[in-house]
């Protein structure tokens, strides 16, 4: 987790939490399913969210431009590459990873490819995770946030993108699975 | 997502589905904050979660002992590496990661190291997913599942992983993660 210095980022005020049976931007489901090899029904608890897509905006000498924000989920700041949800608005992962970016950090390119995809989390997820990767990004403006969202964009050197990793400063493991899908793609294509 | 021929691994039959309210391996809670930007109050809604953990079972000839089984989420058949929860009677995650990979694979070693940590999630789950490497493992015993799992050993060439990967036979973003985690602790190493 990012600590960061002289940021505007803040943390957010909690006001209380409880327990609750209804969700947002994801829709548990229980469903009962028979095992093929005991017979027997149980209550999976599976969750229903819409695809997500993330992307590597890459500049020309090879800085990646990443996002500083706070995150819900480990109540803290983080640092990840810009990332979104697919939805109906824009169905193409490509214009919604692009979408986002832009969003998220201003940044823009015409060069978009896909990289590959992952499923977040097989065990009780149906969603996918599509990357992209942006070369040759520029900045086209500030970003712009929604009411919920406070995005910071931070130019780092994509050789230090390991170290980032190892020490901790990038935490969540779908940038991870960007940066890998990254290497995969630049040691084919050597 | 891996098709796989000639396995003993079925499709779960499903009974029907419901929308619910409660569950089993994470909860869901409503918390109320408010932006530290815009000031406004939002209902937030997080999944809390206990520790993950994965491991890679490297074997001396480096092939590594992964797995195929059913996945819930995706209703399918994944490859991925030995993974499970952190839980109360085994608090230590390498305590954790190994019983996984003994009851996963039948497979052991005395020599496993940390390789890092993930948040999956950091948008709407608290959690962490530790990392391990387990070198030198050997053949001990057989898998030995409970009542809802069945899995089955697969012992591919490490060298195989990055096209395993590119052609969607690994899918899961936490598998991935553990094999960059691997690439970057033999970065170091050499």
């Amino acid at each position: 987790m990012l600590k960061p210095t002289g940021s505007s980022v803040e943390r957010w005020e909690s006001l209380g939490t409880e327990s609750i049976h209804d969700c947002r931007i994801f829709t548990v489901f229980r469903r009962q399913s028979r095992s093929p090899h005991t017979k027997s029904v149980h209550d999976i608890y599976v969750l229903e969210a819409p695809d997500w897509v993330n992307i590597i905006p890459l500049t020309a000498d090879r800085h990646v431009v990443m996002v500083r924000q706070y995150r819900h989920g480990v109540d803290g700041v983080t640092l990840e590459v810009p990332a979104g949800m697919v939805d109906a608005t824009d169905p193409d992962p490509l214009v919604a990873a692009r979408r986002e970016m832009i969003e998220e950090t201003g940044y823009d390119s015409d060069v978009i490819e896909p990289l590959g995809f992952t499923h977040p989390n097989p065990a009780f997820q149906d969603n996918r995770c599509h990357t992209f990767l942006a070369r040759d990004v520029v900045r086209r403006g500030m970003p712009r946030n929604d009411r919920m969202e406070h995005t910071e964009p931070v130019v780092v050197p994509l050789t230090h993108v390991p170290d980032l990793i190892r020490t901790g400063a990038i935490t969540h493991a779908l940038a991870v699975v960007a940066f890998h899908w990254l290497l995969l793609a630049e040691s084919t294509s050597q």
